[in-house]
């Protein structure tokens, strides 16, 4: 007779996996889907429609993708195409380069000498160029599928539980939510750190250094993530900044992650990405030849916003290469998408002034900067006249994270209902507007501030449209619970 | 000053990882293409090139892909050839029909919708199709990026450290190492259990019921794993034997993992696949409501063979929906190719007589499976007339596994080099014919028994010119060393 009693049970699966926290399908987005069925019902509400502004994903947010990447990954895919007219010359001799170095020139193989050799020796030669001419060894670098598996494979062979001490991580706050999970996963410790908002969100490393000492009683510190540009904070680290936390981390003994996914997008006058690889560099053998680094950048966001596609890296710096043997290991689970991963090749080495399609490729991705720093300004001005909402200037990235005040009424009803402060905010402005925004404690924020999360992807008039109505809702909300 | 001591290094890495088997590009690999690199150096063998007989990659080893398959993937692509002339009407159909499902029509998005619910949908249908009605529930269906990272996921689950005694994953032996990799990553222990060679690699309940009570003093066994058809072995497993196994999990309290990634792979006469899922539900509700089961399927193999893609499925069965919770933890970091993800859905629902691409599609798909018959018969035939070495019956899978003879002399010629006596047949081989082998040991083996893994993806003539050389080496490596 079969037993009644099952296996795999709730209280049966694996701790380091319980002890992650529980995606979020926050509780607003589960609202807003009930909404939107609402409407199409015909039930009433004071809207039209639901208006998302949570997500970084620029395809679905309406922006095409670039012409050339596609055309290329096409062609791949159906080479039959390198025939047809209907494709310009660069982008079918851009195929046919590919498709040579492919196992029997197909995207359909698993192709692990491209993915573990030809293509690290392109990203290689992009980080030199970006990096002006740091060296850069393709035998330092995986290829990935996506940042989100990168940062998991990577703080998986550093961060793990220890018999005595676990591993400490220093994240910093506010952080998109990756990072949170990853470490639970992993059985490390979070170690928050709190880039300063009245300072524009600069990383101040002495603040760091004071909390170390804390965080040695209950673990051990060995890595610190950065994320730069920032989210959701869109903040750009100063060359100074990022050369004071590669200090820290030398005197620190901890190793850098730098989520370098938003490096392309920066906007903003005066801002520059700097990488952490080319400040290390400018600081000399000292520096470069001890501080371990690993350094993550992907297709999901930048110029080309290809997140369905899959594909990423990491840079490795100074790790020893026996580390690497066990990494591949890991790898072996996550065999990247063949046409993903050529798409980061094309991605990294778009075309150039004279190419057939430099024109195009140009203009798309001029009209992408663009509408993102519109956006970024208007932004700023929009929420900076309304009382009560403070939004730093916004240098990079593809988000706002402005600080809304809420009122003592508010934050006080907020916990009657169980609900964070936050949440109530966004969940009365959902309800009344239609707009749907990710509120700051999902991403952590300094006690006592309340924030919200605003993509900058949509359209320019529409995004002001939304903005407008935000403040309106706010001063709403402030003079009714105030 | 920056501390000398480096933080990751080999010593301190994440102690599951060290605990996994370094992956193989085992030494024949590596001496492959040493050899390969001295051909074109003008260096002179006796052979005019390598001829590897190690991958299960089809594409790699010169299949061409479905075209109807590429025609869709490269339509959802570049949907401005949706007005091409030189797309069959059924692929536009099928593209503007996926297009409709995704986010703003676009591959480039997340497109967690699609993934999380329309393809589970079309993924449920499938397999009642297949398993004549049984039901299926798209929410029990999770799409991943391909079978191993499915195997990772879902095994990660389950087998974790406990303080005192770990998880015990019962494993086929012979068994591709994906699974002892798994396990060491997640800190479960690995419980042999051997198809019997003698009776054509079935698998004898009974005898995995005897091991286990042996097994339980050092850990709790919980997991059995099944590969339907077999890999390395090319077995298929009976209703019967089936019907055992679900009988001696039931019993057992265990839980079942299928792997049923080469379920079109069957050719011998008289050899079907049947699912678990189906046999489960004709052993009546005592068994189909309770007995916790695992199943996972992907592209790379079957009638597609688009490893390269990456996309693949796991249907849990009687699994609590609270787990799932968890399970999109570890998926959060498994975001699934977009293009992989819909080329499932069409292998999975191919062109249908009648559709302007089923002629070309039938004959595609049959070419590629009389090929996979006839090698396997072939290899059969030559092998089995040759003294010292034996064939079982290939029913399904890519792969032949049969069992050669190593003399005692030879054995003690390999010890003494420090090598498995089976590698050291290879070596000799390639080293003599080009021809490269995967060796028994990889995958694991009765004890004083030996194998090699010969893939059946070589065109007809040239897989027998290949077994030719092998028994004709084989032969005199017996004379030599016997």
């Amino acid at each position: 007779m079969a037993s009644r009693r099952k296996l795999l049970t709730l209280e049966s699966i694996n701790p380091s996996i319980r002890a992650a926290k529980v995606p979020i399908l926050g509780s607003i987005t589960i609202r807003a889907s009930e909404i939107q069925r609402e409407i199409e019902q015909g039930i009433h509400k004071p809207f039209p429609r639901i208006t998302s502004c949570c997500y970084g994903d620029m395809q679905m947010m309406g922006h095409r993708p670039r012409t050339f990447f596609r055309q290329v990954a096409a062609l791949c895919t159906y080479p039959d195409l390198l025939e047809s007219a209907q494709f310009p010359e660069d982008a079918k001799t851009r195929a046919r380069a590919i498709l040579k170095t492919l196992d029997s020139g197909s995207v359909g193989s698993y192709n692990p000498d491209y993915i573990a050799q030809t293509l690290p020796q392109k990203i290689a030669s992009y980080v030199t160029r970006r990096d002006n001419g740091a060296p850069s060894d393709p035998r330092n670098i995986i290829v990935c599928s996506g940042a989100s598996q990168a940062v998991l494979s990577a703080l998986s062979l550093v961060v793990n539980e220890e018999p005595e001490l676990k591993m400490g991580v220093l994240v910093p706050v506010p952080c998109y939510p990756l990072y949170t999970d990853t470490i639970a996963l992993c059985g490390g410790v979070m170690l928050p750190y709190y880039p300063e908002e009245e300072r524009g969100w600069a990383v101040s490393a002495s603040r760091i250094r004071e909390s170390l000492s804390a965080a040695r009683k209950r673990c051990v510190p060995r890595v610190i993530c950065v994320i730069n540009p920032g989210n959701p904070t869109g903040h750009v680290l100063t060359p100074e900044n990022i050369s004071e936390l590669i200090l820290l981390a030398a005197e620190e003994k901890l190793l850098i992650f730098a989520d370098e996914v938003y490096q392309d997008n920066v906007f903003a006058p005066g801002a520059v990405f700097q990488s952490f690889k080319k400040v290390l560099y400018q600081m000399g053998a000292e520096y470069s030849e001890r501080v371990q680094l690993m350094s993550v950048h992907s297709i999901s966001k930048g110029i080309s916003g290809e997140c369905g596609f899959r594909a990423g890296y990491i840079e490795f710096v100074n790790i020893d290469p026996a580390v690497f043997e066990f990494l591949y290991i890991l790898k072996s689970f996550d065999i990247p998408a063949v046409i993903g991963a050529l798409m980061q090749e094309v991605v990294l080495d778009p075309p150039q002034a004279g190419d057939p399609s430099y024109e195009t490729f140009m203009k798309e991705k001029e009209t992408l900067l663009h509408n993102l720093s519109e956006n970024a300004q208007n932004t700023e001005k929009i929420l900076n006249q309304t009382p009560g909402i403070h939004c730093n200037p916004i240098q990079g990235g593809l988000y706002a994270f402005p600080r809304v005040k809420i009122p003592e009424r508010a934050i006080r009803l907020a916990q009657d209902r169980g609900q964070e402060p936050d949440d109530f905010f966004c969940h009365l402005l959902l309800e009344d507007t239609g707009i749907v925004l990710c509120s700051g404690n999902a991403f952590g924020q300094a006690a006592g501030t309340y924030h919200i999360r605003i993509t900058l992807l949509h359209p320019i008039d529409e995004l002001k449209s939304i903005l407008q109505k935000i403040t309106q809702f706010h001063t709403r909300f402030l003079a009714e619970y105030s």
